[in-house]
């Protein structure tokens, strides 16, 4: 039987290394237009692709991976989602992406059709649903398909996980403030049966009790990651005797409603209130008024997602594993928050 | 052998419209969440879930359909997906998605693996790659399964395709700016291969020869949807003797890049320059200096999208039907190229 062609092959005949043909493949930007038509061309000289299908045949395999996701017009997702294609695709792995708009009936139906659809795992950040069980997950660990969770995950036993750091995150966004001078911060928290969630909470609390301040649990509101939501929130903070002189937002979009309503009622960021989200969505950066966040390496996260799914789609099936991996946050001040050094 | 339950069951149970049962099952925000839960719970109580999947065995259709888009980080793609799921969700179809990063080969494999993966059908906007030709549509045609373009399409006998009226869309934004007063308009268009951006460029000729200004090719520039290549372009203009005193752009991304570029140059929006993008993305509303634009209806395109796909999987196979629906566009006129009037 003829060897199959890999991408060290292709790299070879070139005169290239593998992870450039392996980048060129996967449409890595950094790989100019002439390099990436050349390892297209010859990928498909030397029947690359026909050898993916072969293999899939030969295996029993679909190479097809499922990632599940609460939403895909948010950019963290996406990112991570790109991360994750750009370590799977080399390897002849193809993924197929399904949306769960945060509801559980969703997520069932989601982890059903991916099953019928023959995939060899399933990379997923689960719902919000307040009632999410684990029987969603069954189906999976009975059919011994791998399923790794990425930012948003249930402990489960034997699941292995990625995420990020998030009480370190939101301690840091918070501490920011504190260290800005503002005393009496907000927290637009979420649904705090998600763990991401509820460590941000957690975080936010730290940094207040650390610093002495006093923690005001009334300060502390629970919404959804919306646009409109933040405006609502807002508005009602803003009609508080004492109102606050800071927001720590767990979400981009819940921080801009925030910022839009405190605009409209004629108050000034960061003079007067100052706003910090979370995920450094790339809106956070285009704003005139560019919005303090936190950055949680997407990308990274589903490079590292795909590579724990690559290990336990390889490794011996008698062999139970699980592998928490936790990502460093980072914080980047931007405008919303950063007040201007008082000159002495 | 059992009646399987439909939505007009459940609407009975419950003494509640059809409509509303499946807007619940859909998630649709206009439905309270007591009323979600209890359609939930109903439709499980009936067994709807199970019907769906045995209705699948005995039919040998899967029920999972494919949606082939370049990028889902775009909100006019996630809506238009959005859409799609809010027509076909009810009616028991699950939406499965890929993106291509506008690479032909990315395509191909796409289509392989929607075609591993036993979809019912296969809804896509085609990539921008330059040498697109027709073979990776041949396998789906070969196969009898429905395909049906959106957006961005190509023209192939027999094959339907929902789409807006991008000349109608690109003249009247064009239209707006010589209303305005500007008179060196620039367009930033994009591969001119793919019809929407060669309808897109004929529009705002056509809306300059119309008005008599004099129609200058070298102030078309065509790029790629992106705001570090509209900064580019951006800069390269600004070095122009003569440069433009308007921007019309076939993408909000490349807008956005201009903008911050001439911006920088210390140059007003619109006094100075003015710019107009295209396609409504959120961000364009939410900007300080907010961006006039061309909202092309995505959710909308998505549910024709989606009726057009079931039209045609519920027909008579030995019929080729060919259905081309053409929405309006409508243009939104904001801050960035809005002249404060002249007071007289």
């Amino acid at each position: 039987m003829k060897k199959k062609t890999t991408i060290y092959d292709i790299a070879k005949k070139l005169n290239i290394t593998a992870a450039t043909v392996s980048r060129a493949l996967n449409g890595n930007s950094k790989i100019s237009e002439a390099t990436r038509k050349l390892v297209e061309e010859t990928a498909k000289e030397m029947n690359y692709e026909q050898n993916r299908l072969a293999q899939a045949l030969k295996s029993g395999k679909s190479y097809n991976v499922g990632v599940i996701v609460p939403r895909i017009d948010s950019n963290f997702f996406a990112s991570v989602i790109r991360g994750i294609e750009e370590e799977l695709y080399p390897k002849g792995y193809h993924v197929i992406i399904c949306q769960t708009h945060d509801q559980k009936s969703l997520e069932t139906e989601n982890i059903n059709s991916l099953l019928n659809a023959q995939v060899d795992g399933v990379l997923m950040s689960i719902s919000q649903a307040q009632n999410a069980n684990d029987d969603n997950f069954d189906a999976l660990i009975k059919k011994n398909v791998p399923l790794i969770f990425f930012d948003r995950k249930k402990d489960i036993k034997g699941i292995s996980s990625v995420t990020i750091d998030d009480f370190k995150g939101a301690y840091e966004a918070t501490k920011h403030l504190i260290d800005q001078g503002y005393k009496r911060i907000a927290h637009l928290s979420n649904d705090r049966s998600i763990l991401i969630f509820k460590n941000r909470y957690l975080g936010y609390k730290q940094a207040i009790l650390d610093s002495g301040l006093e923690f005001d649990e009334s300060l502390v509101i629970e919404t959804q990651s919306k646009v409109l939501e933040g405006r609502k929130i807002m508005k009602q903070l803003l009609e508080l005797e004492h109102r606050p002189d800071a927001i720590f937002s767990s979400s981009d979009f819940t921080a801009l409603g925030a910022i839009q309503e405190i605009k409209e009622h004629g108050l000034n960021i960061p003079e007067d209130i100052s706003v910090v989200g979370f995920s450094n969505e790339p809106f956070t950066r285009f704003m005139e008024l560019s919005i303090t966040s936190v950055d949680q390496s997407p990308i990274e996260m589903g490079r590292l997602t795909a590579q724990v799914f690559l290990e336990e789609v390889n490794s011996d099936k008698r062999v139970t594993s699980e592998k928490q991996v936790v990502l460093t946050p980072e914080l980047i001040v931007r405008k919303s928050s950063l007040r201007t050094p008082v000159k002495h």
